[in-house]
């Protein structure tokens, strides 16, 4: 028997030998940009995430990068196709950490996670189900990988042990060794993509910031939001009337608070959930006289909506042939995969608001729950299932929105619940009602390895502290917003911190300057505004989850309520308090225990921050406001100030300033600032009078 | 542009239609077993459920169901295949409930769930990921139907909604209107099933009762335990020795605790996660001698394990070629569905337990969660995949280890963390770490609908009251266990509620004579010893969630910590207090303040309950024991009390006993008890001596 059973094991071995060979894939890598290479695997369906946006990559922004070589041992990529389905394997060093596959909010490392990427409502813990669960890793190695599939995907970031490993887990005995662990250690990343094709790219570093800046110049470069949407929004109540909008703004003025665009909640529609998509005639008598209203105040609308089209809508019978096999809440889920469904949108959403002055819009529930989005037994008359849909149906909404407001020469700055890979140009903010502070923060720092955006948005709050807290954090985001939609609650609600609150959005406006160079830095570099520690060029891969930078200068280490000191985690050089100039500490853990007044910021030795007089909106084009410039440290520092017309594409042909802020120790050892000169005829918003402040003593 | 567009449409729309007509298949269904209708769809995949499984149907049970015609409307079934999947519709009513799709934690009406069913841990929420995620549902309408395909399937219990339903929901606008629901309402389930075939089974009633029973028939009938299984267990604390173990034992005795098997956990294993299978040569010198020892104590040892084959396992080098491409906590995952592993583990399961004496397994985690399994990427031998193997994992371990006992003509009886459908006839018992009392229950309560048994075992208590309601209820289910492999909790650890313990031990042990018969139902017509309120005859579909019958006749009602009163639902006709006989009410919702020592239990009208006096351990062949006869109410009744050996398969060549118990009233008015003779040369293990008790007065 012992030698029939040997025999009888062989020829298992052979089979199974013969099955994992017969399934494995050759893969052709093919460069495509700088530092990008690409890999088709199968057949790659006819729609995927890259295809859904639809966007060219912006490929001068390369020629700043490092040339680099494939970063990845090739013959340690292992792909396999059986079962209608691909299998991905990359490999991991020991060290590795794995940053992104969206936008987690609980975790920034990766490694040792199961994800199933799922456009989802993000639902308390971090297993790929979230609104932008991008199929993109950076690793603290110094290469990323992004698959580009509209399925859900399974990955095993670092979790999936393989019998042939060839750096195998220690083994241990759970009855008797402390050590056990639960998770043995794994040496790869693994995924399986439903799909009989897909493309992957592979992306060079040598930094992460690096890898990020490849993915988002590949994907078109990072939004560029008009200036006025860095000021201060609030969104108001869901029932408000166009009178009570307009009274709001006056409140606002009232109070010398920022404001520079207001969002227009459901209630402006005549039905909504599902959506007409038309102005309702008792709260808004008269859309155009309204906005005319707002826009003399030079407040800008944002209107609510979502995509499901209700049979009291206009545009319901011509869209019925052109929507999914299924509704939400009864309304129609228009194919956007369909030209013509595109086309009639177009049409009824430019003559009913933006003809008329809506400057952008919040694109809602698009991203889930299960229970409430169409079924992914849906099918779509362009043929698309219903899961592919989901994957996609965010990008769809981003790039046709975009589309029309580029075509009228209009930045637009928008709110977007459900994103994916690709989204890096849209000039669109992810939001969600999750509402942990800590976990918005932890979500704004992955964002950064998305190519997406993300607020940790204000709603209510059950105290002052908690209010002036997240008050403070939203100020020190892609968009400034009080979300006002379900409480009405107003900045000036808590009279208690009523003055840091005025503080914080005024501190947010003065910072326009070097906030809208950095969003230049991610148009142009590909450099996130907001990003992870891990991020900062010659950092150790640190993966905090409570504290970010903005921009390449200022580190931010948000306060949360009941908190009265924190850790802060200084990278390599020395770090300046913002608000004093003061020395914090040099590549080290400090802690800090500020008021309730502040947000604890650093600024990088040799940092210069640009910045304006305080005021309560965003400079508008042909407008000149003065300079004031910080320096912060030590030592010498260069940072390159941008500045457009703030409001129109005319930058993409040219029409832009880059001005060089220096600050260098003279023959006698002191700092001093200069700066070159603007470009004539070319948009400047700054006076030549600048005043140059040099913080550290 | 008009006419243009209205010819676009056109062609979308004929474009759509014949994408769906297309795409539909035509279902042919094919009758089974009275009262169950089989289609196959599509190329149905070598590896199902029911495949694995791989159990005949107990035949003779259907002859005493009614007799009955196919229950839908065959036109409201749509099929369609597409992309390689299988999208199944059917139909729902208005007032329908549904009732089933697994294990489910929190809610016994599925309507209006999205789940995607996916052999898992329990993780807190009802999403379709559970121990027993089975495919099957039971309709309050009186009919079921079942999906066999071994894969993560999508299920939309009522909650999709489509453009062309026939009975589309109410429109509401939430701007205004306070009954906008998220969910509307939806007339269907769909399905969506990620495989190129499969088979659909439709099971009529006309009950909701006879509906489970077809299935449960068709999955050769319902397990019947071996007697001992019915009594107490405890399972030990994890590192025990031989001698900790026969030390437990003799306290029990010491207690006068009832105690019939004991659970011996990892530590029995010179290795465990991953496991060598082997005996640990220090904490068990001697397994024989110390499975004597317990044998002549009267106490059976049942072995926890996983399957994961340590690399330090005799068995590893034999198993490596026939094992998963994946580790679990280092160990290799045997390929179940190859012959030859089934072998290599048999041979050494026989010889190095179980002809020792050995009386059954706890089979480990097997079930989740994603972090801990081998992963989908994972292809076995066999050539199925990770999906598949995890689906029916649970389901080749019970089949294979009950072929093993059944081969020695032994029944035996353990515990299982993952099943799925085919498990009816498995001797083997779900459990799960969640440790939610009330969940628990109402899993206790679901298991009814899925063909699987499930115990609310219990570990520790953080009070008395917790300690004894545990205890309670724990006692009127499959498996009345004290896990204390953690804790070490002993059932007199809580001194205030010790009597209160003991007394409800010592009714399950006197309770067995029922319990027992009501098994025997579950053996031969397909009846679940454990039940949910809507499968007793002639309710109308309820859905409790905190209340169940055992048998036809005894309602449990567990109170849960914190609770000093509770309602009860009493189904129609009268119903008895089981502790005083007194009236309780009839066809009503009660509110009861039963004090700490007893846990609610209620008889219907004329239900007749057998019982034994007090004992440690249930009878063994050949014992013979005193029977003593309970009735409730003023009612005449009957009951089938079964007995056999309680410990063979003898039964199934017709070595048992059905007594018919009788109350009738006699010419006097008076009610008065009678038995049928037991046939002689038959099994049947009472005394001739039998006390009857009218508990009512």
């Amino acid at each position: 028997m012992n030698k029939a059973f040997v025999k009888f094991s062989l020829v298992i071995l052979v089979l199974l030998h013969a099955l994992f060979i017969r399934a494995q894939v050759a893969v052709t890598w093919t460069p495509v940009q700088p530092g990008i290479w690409k890999a088709v695997i199968g057949k790659p369906e006819s729609i995927s995430l890259l295809k859904a946006a639809d966007v060219s990559a912006y490929e001068k922004g390369f020629a700043l990068l490092p040339s680099v070589g494939f970063p990845l041992d090739k013959k340690e990529i292992v792909v396999r196709q059986r079962d209608g389905k691909i299998y991905l394997r990359f490999p991991l060093q020991k060290e590795e950490k794995i940053y992104g596959f969206g936008l987690n909010f609980q975790t920034v490392n990766q490694r040792g996670r199961v994800l199933d990427l799922h456009v989802d409502h993000y639902g308390g813990k971090d297993n790929g189900r979230t609104h932008a669960p991008v199929p993109f890793y950076v690793s603290s190695g110094g290469y990323g990988v992004l698959i580009d599939a509209a399925r859900y995907m399974t990955v095993y970031a670092g979790s999936a042990v393989r019998v042939d490993s060839e750096h195998p887990p220690k083994l241990y005995d759970r009855n008797t060794d402390k050590d056990w662990s639960a998770q043995p250690y794994s040496d790869a990343v693994e995924v399986l993509v439903p799909a009989q094709g897909l493309e992957v790219y592979v992306f060079a570093g040598p930094s992460p910031m690096n890898v990020v800046q490849r993915y988002n110049l590949m994907n078109g470069g990072g939004c560029l939001p008009p200036k006025w949407g860095l000021g201060f929004t609030e969104r108001m109540p869901t029932l408000s009337s166009q009178r009570d909008i307009v009274g709001e703004a006056k409140l606002f003025e009232q109070h010398d608070f920022p404001l520079d665009f207001i969002g227009v909640e459901p209630g402006w529609q005549s039905m909504a959930y599902p959506c007409t998509f038309e102005w309702d005639k008792q709260r808004f008598p008269n859309p155009s006289g309204f906005l005319k209203e707002l826009s003399a105040m030079g407040v800008r609308a944002n209107l609510w909506t979502n995509p499901y089209i209700s049979p009291k809508a206009s545009l319901y019978p011509l869209m019925k042939g052109l929507a999914g096999s299924h509704t939400v809440w009864n309304g129609l889920v228009p194919d956007m995969a369909l030209p013509q469904a595109r086309k009639l949108l177009k049409e009824h959403f430019l003559k009913e608001h933006i003809n008329i002055g809506v400057s952008g819009y919040k694109i809602d529930e698009i991203d889930g729950f299960d229970n409430w989005l169409w079924p992914d037994v849906a099918i779509f008359p362009s043929g698309y299932s219903g899961e592919q849909m989901r994957q996609v149906y965010g990008l769809l909404m981003q790039r046709m929105t975009t589309g029309w407001f580029r075509e009228r020469n209009q930045r637009t700055y928008g709110l977007i619940r459900a994103s994916n890979a690709g989204a890096s140009s849209f000039p669109y903010v992810i939001y969600d009602d999750y509402y942990s502070h800590r976990d918005f923060i932890t979500a704004l720092i992955n964002s950064s390895f998305a190519g997406v955006l993300w607020t940790p948005e204000v709603r209510a709050s059950e105290s002052a502290e908690e209010w002036v807290r997240r008050m403070q954090s939203v100020c020190f985001s892609p968009m400034a917003m009080l979300n006002a939609w379900a409480d009405g609650t107003k900045p000036w609600s808590f009279p208690e911190v009523e003055g840091a609150v005025k503080e914080v959005a005024s501190l947010r406006m003065q910072l326009i300057p070097y906030i809208y160079s950095t969003y230049a830095q991610y148009r142009w570099e590909g450099k996130p505004p907001f990003r992870a520690m891990s991020l900062v060029e010659g950092s150790g891969g640190e993966d905090q989850r409570d504290q970010y930078m903005m921009g390449d200068d200022v580190l931010v280490a948000p306060m949360f309520t009941g908190e009265k000191f924190r850790k802060v985690y200084l990278p390599a050089g020395k770090w300046y308090d913002f608000y004093t100039g003061e020395l914090a500490g040099e590549h080290e853990i400090i802690t800090i225990t500020p008021g309730l007044d502040k947000i604890p910021l650093f600024v990088k030795d040799g940092g210069i921050i640009p910045m304006m007089p305080p005021r309560r909106q965003a400079p508008v084009p042909g407008q000149k406001v003065h300079l004031l410039i910080r320096h912060y440290g030590k030592a010498n520092g260069s940072f390159a100030l941008y500045d457009d017309d703030g409001v129109s594409f005319d930058y993409e042909k040219g029409a832009y300033s880059f001005v060089t802020l220096s600050v260098q120790r003279d023959s006698n050892g002191n700092l001093a600032g200069s700066m070159s000169d603007p470009q004539p005829g070319k948009p400047y918003g700054y006076t030549k009078e600048v005043s140059w402040v040099f913080m550290t003593k």
